[in-house]
């Protein structure tokens, strides 16, 4: 038996979302479908994380257990000839049997995640860029929002920024990363934490567009952080343009390590 | 009477092409349509370019004729709000009645036209670009594009790049610039001309693909063109790579003169 990990790319525009469903109409969904008409034999799959619907991803990670003897290019090629145009495998890997003698494991393996949000910042809306990105519409200032943001670096109780639904064990994450870089009309937030509430990025945004609009100074983002209360951000800032990026693994377990860029940056 | 100009993007995908049909699932009915429920009654429309199905506009421009007297930005956000997400109005504009004795028109005032083609360029497709790029999963070489593509600069019989289809009066055109430029797995192509043959440009990227893979030298170039035959080029490329880019008009009617770019450049 060996595990096999892949690296997926989707554009959750019209999807249910990733997770499985009686519906079928899913992220996940789809690949077990491609994966056994591929494999012939029924494949159960684990992800690194969850994708709202709407929610797209550059690289999210999965893996499964399998007793075939397949060379990996195969399982990238035949899995793609039975997937939709939204959904890609970029690669497939064999992973190293254990680690510190732990099985690689695409969820509880994963050392830190990055998520893209990508916002655009135009009084008419773009058509090329609909159900990709955000919108706002009014003028953001970047800066501003850069200052914001950097309150939320570090250890911290992100309650303010989870969605009731969250089942997390603790709403303490470590926040590594926050970069806020406008190109032109477009506005790219780069947000990496060892890991996310539900909903947790949509509601940073969410707060620093308040803060970039205006509505709010800066040094705000630390009494929204300090309150630990949902009611105390703003609201939840629509999927479109929520990309879940990169997950961190140790480069022992042998996985690509490059990063998939958006095809805007 | 006033003659407005509107400047309109869109996604191809999933469209019947630019022109009306009966069937009257194409952007032009939308916009129409739209039109129609915001200014409550019908107005004619004519377009600088008609787009095949499953191309993009960055720019089209469009022109009608009415009697209404309404602010400009009343345009624009009365026609969106009529018009499904993959199309949005980005400005209206009232023409100049006459320069030099003429009627601004959308076709026969345009001095010359830009598209762009996308291609990406990766062993894997891309699930963010699907029905957005073109896709070449051998390596291309652009310097060697670049060279071939120097052969079509100036004024030339495009037969060779002609569809069957094509209603051009005369296959003669000036190609004023053809630029190849490659960002990471993404090529960028940009041709512009005075007017354009029916599938000439995916039949131009067609044929600079064929030197690129090194089917052929790029002095190949020079003998399609000389031949004045379809048959002696390649076949023609997918829509999904192509957009209308930008219209030139005399800056005397007025428009707005700013490309809009892609969001990936």
């Amino acid at each position: 038996m060996k595990r096999i990990a892949l690296g997926l790319q989707y554009v959750g525009t019209g999807w249910n979302g990733y997770q499985k469903q009686p519906c079928r109409h899913t992220i996940q969904d789809s690949l077990e479908i491609a994966l056994e008409q591929f494999a012939r034999t029924r494949l159960a799959t684990t992800c690194a994380g969850r994708t709202d619907a709407g929610v797209h991803a550059l690289e999210q990670v999965i893996h499964f257990d399998t007793e075939l003897d397949r060379p990996m290019a195969s399982w990238v090629r035949g899995t793609n000839t039975f997937l939709p145009d939204s959904i890609a495998v970029r690669w497939a890997s064999e992973v190293a049997p254990e680690l510190d003698g732990q099985e690689f494991h695409a969820r509880y393996s994963a050392r830190s995640r990055t998520y893209h949000y990508v916002l655009y910042n135009h009084a008419q809306p773009s058509a090329l860029l609909a159900g990709r990105a955000g919108w706002v519409f009014r003028p953001l200032d970047a800066a501003r929002m850069a200052e914001a943001a950097r309150h939320l670096i570090g250890l911290h109780d992100f309650s303010s920024f989870r969605a009731a639904s969250c089942q997390a064990r603790t709403p303490v994450k470590d926040m590594q990363e926050i970069t806020i870089e406008r190109r032109g009309d477009v506005i790219v937030f780069t947000v990496r934490a060892s890991a996310f509430l539900h909903h947790m990025v949509r509601n940073l945004v969410g707060a620093l567009v308040y803060v970039g609009l205006g509505r709010h100074e800066p040094d705000w983002m630390k009494e929204v952080l300090a309150a630990r209360d949902r009611d105390a951000a703003a609201p939840t800032f629509m999927p479109d343009g929520l990309y879940f990026a990169k997950i961190d693994y140790d480069p022992r377990w042998g996985l690509p390590q490059e990063a998939v860029p958006l095809p805007w940056m």
